[in-house]
């Protein structure tokens, strides 16, 4: 536990379990890392749950331990912000299946004395939200003022008031969707069969050797990316610019098949980056867990009847460049809402990032957050 | 040479070259493999030449060596279809680049008696159409009465009366592009390291040893192929429907990492199938020749530069749903067209299907070329 301010409070803690989850499996131990900013008030009414994407982790405003970097949500969260440390108490924790801290395929099985690797159970999103909630008892937080989440995160957002009706007053819901598409589930199956097809892979089993899939995952992670960007974005940042070669001289075709355009240079330090502070088995079981999303079909196929048993608010925020969750996709949760008498906001907001653009720079979404938070219960 | 008529012509031609490339480099001697349907008349004046896209091959109406499948446009070509061997003398020849019978990376290098590999030079669109004019010149056609080509096969057919402004009266571009854009560019980055990243792949130098790299090469196609489909199309197609079991029994949730939906066993198919059929190493250059593209450059800087020297008329056709290729891509085209005086027919069809649309049934499409083909000179 380090308890230099600016990273907040950087911790780690051992339930005992089990924790049924939605395959029939149980997890025990359930390992988690998380880390919390401010200070938890009298009545334990401040806590705001902060949800993770895909890649993300509990290091949303404190420096990455890997990569040096600020934290993925600064803009959101510390002094001044809408997500406010002098006012909330944040809580961020890695999901389960990832490899920050939390339970994951490199986690060791209690079982065997090694890694878990592929023995490591399928998780869903409402399993995330059950290790987020068996945290909350640890904390002794019975209901959160807010949870709040972008793109998967959004999803753990949207399954936490349909999980624990009563344990959670407002929801944010950013660049989500109630289900994953077709399209959605064909990009996160290129990029398992990236990895599974890179011979390091060994089945999942490649700990002991200290020589994980990169290369795979790193393919993986490029095929991703570009759902992540929009093709204006892509346009405006790289065009069909070259690279300068080396000693500064202007770029051209070089006729091979080194990294001619910028665009080629800039992914491949995507993939590669990427690989040396991630997991490719926790890349594996969350683009599963993120596939096998379905709001609706866990509530007999009516996504309205998710949200028939809490009181929870809701905001719903999209952007109009998203291709990757389009603003259709929150149009149909607003919708659902609506049909459940929920009261709910929802705004799409104008950028040319696409996906990406709930963590870059947006005052407009610091200003809907900001007020939807500070109104209501 | 087959004389089979339901399979045209299969021919194949050594020509002595040398083929200047685009890069510096040439080529001699320059194999092409190609087919030949119907008869060319006494005067040479009713020849179409017909190119084909990235994975595409010369078999555009007769059944495919390998796979046993149908040619891949007998929806335009044939008896009665707006290209017909009763009228027209029609050609496909295999780009070079690829390994259908055209010089390639497959083909032995004479230098050293073994397949070129990596030694191959990179080639270009236009170098492409420059082994075409080689062929016509060899059949002693000096004139084409049209040249017709989809994705890939538009560019070529763009690049023709640029770069042979007096040999060709007709362009039918379909589903196209004048340069390939970022987010093109990226797609097809990712392609490349997949290939790459694949140790079988062995810096491209795989052929004796008959253990290409597939799994590389299949994870290529899959990436690509989702750009190819529309969200929609695949919606429609697959939605998030779960694969039906061994036995008949109904499919659900695995909890596990087989595939499950049936859009993962449907991508899964295209990438192992297309492994069967296709060279690694040409998907890497084919691919680069792709992202070379920009018609605009090779006339400094501007695309109506392309088509001043030409008196050919313009078909130009986009498809709704294609975010490959965009309609806005078209209308860039059609404008250039349009600044260098030239005419041109341009509509934008309706599909859900995507950039694959034009190889698909579309009576709308046929309609178009049979009547811009039958008009004018």
């Amino acid at each position: 536990m380090s308890s230099d301010p600016r990273f907040g409070l950087r911790r780690h803690v051992t339930l005992p379990g089990p924790l049924a989850l939605d395959s029939g499996a149980s997890l025990s131990p359930v390992e988690i890392g998380y880390e919390t900013y401010g200070t938890l008030n009298e009545d334990a009414s401040n806590a705001v749950l902060i949800c993770h994407a895909l890649t993300g982790d509990q290091h949303v405003a404190s420096d990455h331990p890997i990569t040096g970097k600020p934290g993925w949500w600064t803009r959101m969260i510390g002094p001044g912000k809408p997500i406010d440390p002098a006012r909330h108490f944040i809580i961020c924790s890695n999901v389960i299946g990832s490899c920050m801290g939390s339970s994951g395929p490199a986690t060791i099985d209690p079982a065997t004395g090694e890694p878990f690797g592929m023995a490591f159970p399928v998780i869903t999103i409402r399993d995330m939200v059950r290790a987020q909630a068996m945290l909350l008892d640890h904390l002794g937080i019975r209901r959160l003022q807010a949870v709040v989440g972008g793109s998967m995160g959004g999803m753990q957002a949207l399954s936490w008031p349909a999980t624990f009706p009563t344990r959670v007053g407002a929801v944010v819901v950013i660049a989500s969707t109630s289900r994953h598409s077709a399209q959605n589930i064909a990009y996160h199956e290129v990029g398992r069969q990236a990895i599974m097809a890179d011979p390091k892979w060994r089945g999942g089993d490649y700990y002991a050797a200290n020589d994980p899939p990169s290369a795979g995952l790193a393919v993986a992670r490029m095929a991703a990316h570009i759902t992540y960007l929009s093709e204006a974005g892509l346009t405006e940042k790289f065009g069909r610019r070259f690279q300068a070669r080396e000693g500064g001289e202007a770029g051209a075709k070089s006729f091979g098949f080194d990294a001619d355009f910028q665009v080629e240079s800039y992914l491949r330090h995507q993939g590669l980056s990427f690989s040396d502070r991630f997991d490719a088995n926790s890349y594996l079981y969350i683009t599963r867990a993120l596939d096998y999303f379905d709001l609706a079909e866990e509530h007999g196929g009516m996504l309205a009847g998710a949200f028939r048993d809490t009181q929870a608010r809701f905001c719903v925020v999209s952007f109009d460049s998203d291709w990757l969750y389009p603003t259709r996709e929150s149009r149909t949760i607003v919708k659902a809402l609506n049909a459940a008498g929920r009261h709910v906001s929802f705004v799409e907001l104008s950028s040319p990032f696409g996906h990406d653009a709930f963590l870059l720079d947006s005052p407009e979404l610091n200003r809907v957050i900001d007020g939807f938070l500070r109104t209501g219960g």
